[in-house]
């Protein structure tokens, strides 16, 4: 990786728009922008303030491309920490790409995905888990998301591994000290510190690893298996749900709903809504494969959504199947939360609905036509996911890269804790603190290498 | 129509990308955004230069939405030039929406379709054709059409007609104020002078008129009617053609090219491909209409361009029938550009090539797989299309509005002078001469409506 050449890329969405903006940095980015811009009043890019937006035109020799505004930031007050300025062009796709050639022609390169990010990264403005939460935080589509994603950007999570990592370096140089001096036998660290400490550090990762558990369900959405008859209503029951959430979002151009029919946001949490096949008992071999697979997707799931036909049922005397297919459920999974919920409450009389209740307890009687029963359908849903977490403004880790990681450290914290119990040697609990600061490290980034930063940009956009 | 509130909108392209710029328009812009803005430097907005640069947050009373950057416009050197903002945000949709809804909730509302630029032309920042070239520009994705979008958004097009009706203008408030004194037959405006006026707007007038045909082909694309036997290689022809212009735009994320099998751009200039059905009499009632249509397209292309198969012609000993079809075509179409082509040339020894020749002249060979004669048929379409005007940067009317207009100034003014021809009274010339003026007006917006304006930016985009 070379990182002191100049890189451009398109920042904005691709298509057209009023305005898209080209980005360029590198130590020459403004005597490049200087080069290809005229400005209306005479000035030179070169010689303007920081933080200052200038118009003009963007020329190919005697041919005008566009009327732009440029923005320059100086470095290293600017996101990459380098010389950058922007360029607001029109929003033609044609324009961009000419203005992109014309600036390649002129000493840039394209930049590669991420690489704004990564030279922010490498010139110390975010520490790594910040640059990672910038990717998230683009890809965030719920409130949950972006909160987790913002206050990691915003260095909640980094913070705390950093400060942990800065205790532990102060003990493991006392520690290393010590063996400097082994044949005089002193002790620098003070051993209930430092244990003190290492309990500390053990019961936050603990916690934070915890918290990958919401975390992960936060970023990936909350799966909930839909189980239930074909035809028995899941899109009745979907379009339910979605009814209101539809209107929050219609003043806004362009925003695309074509996923939704399997996802919902619910207060802020998004709902990832699996579909089944039935779960009858059957002796065809096909079918019976369908089923497997849907205790497989049951299990995976964090909600169970079982839905009924209450009309048919009693209209079929069926009551005692749907029973029985509840108590399956409920002894093949027992820990997990299982709603049942029958649509079409309106089509039943008063004795039918009590009829529906006293043989399956907590069912849930909605609906869709008459919009009753939707609401409280919504807070069950809600209700048995753990976001006290998250409304607690807690540090909730979500990237697999940093689970890892922790995961690691815990287990060199425990070595270095059962080290001290049984007495080892300084040399040898040096080597496990050691190991601890790297897995520490890892995650802010002040351990770091190539690949590793490949692999974590490489999933960032390219103008980022 | 209201003009003075606030209004806010998404700048750049719907989706995600790495930034996303949110865009306030009115007098107060700046406050709002610093309603909700936090300067990392604890900044107040309200107190900063025109042209300035701010990091901070946006948030919702605690609630942090985003990190961003906001850029200040003092009115009136803005783009609407009113007091604007731009807030350049992380591109996620979430946090696009999040933002917008805040400031709809502090004072602003939803922009109409090109509201930001009727302001800017309300304001006196553009005249209305230099309007209605932003929404040109935008959409142009060639060359050509690019270039005539920004001459027209620069003013070429507008600085012209303004110029002829300011003189117009004061030949009209001379000959009014002979009405004035009547009764004393005087002249203030001197007719041999008046007389050559007129000729001179006649002659630039059926100028910009006759450059319409070559404005309208430019915006829309030539359209090039592609004729002969189904399966005949049309796909194998287009793709030779478009070989190498993906090259070009391969390096630049984003660039669609779904339409590309209608759409090729030679040189900077669009040629649009009209498929059609083949052209053999027939029987068949159904075919025959077909046919009949084929024969429309190719009335309104124009370049046709009549696809053979070299191989099979040699092979059947068909090539009568082939001289009759094209004979046919030149019989229907005198004075359409005729392009005959035959792939596979790779295929033929070269005698059956000096046979085909022979027999149909003017034919071109080529080679798709072998690359030949790719070069030369897009040399000869090019050479079908008038671009001398393109090339010596003169005016070109593109927009079919302007193109009406143009007309009607164009009748009133050889009313004008028939009137001086024989001899008419001032007052009746006065007259022909204010719809003149009304006529020009309408392309620079020194006369309109708001009926005329609602239709002119609704075809705009929101945001722009």
């Amino acid at each position: 990786m070379i990182y002191h050449d100049n890189i451009v890329a398109l920042a904005t969405p691709s298509g057209a728009g009023a305005i898209a903006i080209i980005r360029i940095s590198g130590a020459d980015a403004i005597a490049i922008g200087a080069s290809v811009f005229r400005s209306v009043r005479n000035k030179d890019l070169t010689r303007q303030k920081t933080h200052t937006l200038h118009l003009g035109h963007i020329a190919d020799g005697e041919k005008v491309l566009d009327e732009v505004l440029v923005s320059i930031f100086r470095g290293p007050n600017s996101y990459t920490g380098e010389n950058t300025i922007e360029i607001s062009c029109h929003g033609s796709t044609y324009i961009q790409q000419q203005i992109i050639q014309l600036l390649l022609r002129n000493g840039c390169r394209m930049a590669n995905a991420g690489e704004f990010t990564l030279r922010a990264f490498l010139n110390g403005k975010l520490d790594l888990s910040q640059a990672e939460a910038v990717a998230d935080l683009i890809n965030s589509d719920n409130e949950a998301s972006h909160q987790v994603a913002m206050q990691q950007m915003r260095g909640g999570f980094s913070n705390e591994i950093a400060q942990l990592r800065q205790e532990l370096l102060n003990f493991a140089s006392l520690i290393e000290l010590e063996l400097d001096f082994s044949e005089e036998d002193v002790e620098f660290a003070d051993r209930s510190q430092f244990r003190e400490l290492l309990e500390k550090i053990e019961r936050v990762l603990k916690r934070l690893i915890d918290s990958f558990a919401v975390g992960n369900v936060i970023k990936t959405g909350i799966p909930v298996a839909i189980v239930g008859e074909p035809n028995v209503g899941k899109s009745t029951l979907l379009n339910a749900l979605l009814n209101e959430e539809r209107a929050i979002v219609s003043d806004i151009a362009g925003t695309t709903r074509d996923t939704i029919e399997d996802e919902l946001v619910i207060d802020g949490m998004a709902f990832r809504f699996i579909d089944t096949a039935g779960i009858r008992e059957t002796k065809d071999v096909v079918e019976s494969i369908g089923i497997k697979k849907t205790f497989e997707k049951m299990a995976a799931a964090q909600v169970v959504l079982f839905l009924i036909n209450g009309e048919e049922l009693i209209h079929n005397n069926d009551l005692g199947n749907a029973q029985q297919e509840i108590g399956k459920i409920r002894n093949q999974f027992p820990l997990k939360p299982l709603v049942i919920v029958a649509n079409k409450s309106d089509k039943l009389t008063d004795k039918q609905k009590s009829q529906l209740i006293d043989a399956i307890p907590d069912l849930m009687l909605i609906s869709a036509k008459q919009n009753t029963g939707v609401e409280e359908l919504k807070r069950q849903l809600i209700s048995f996911v753990n976001t006290g977490a998250l409304r607690n403004n807690e540090t909730i880790v979500t990237n697999t890269r940093h689970y890892d990681s922790l995961i690691k450290a815990l287990e060199e914290i425990q070595n270095v804790r059962f080290g001290l119990q049984t007495g080892l040697s300084a040399d040898l609990m040096a080597i496990d603190i050691r190991e601890a600061l790297y897995h520490f490290g890892l995650i802010t980034g002040e351990v770091t290498n190539d690949e590793l930063l490949g692999n974590i940009f490489a999933n960032f956009c390219i103008g980022k």
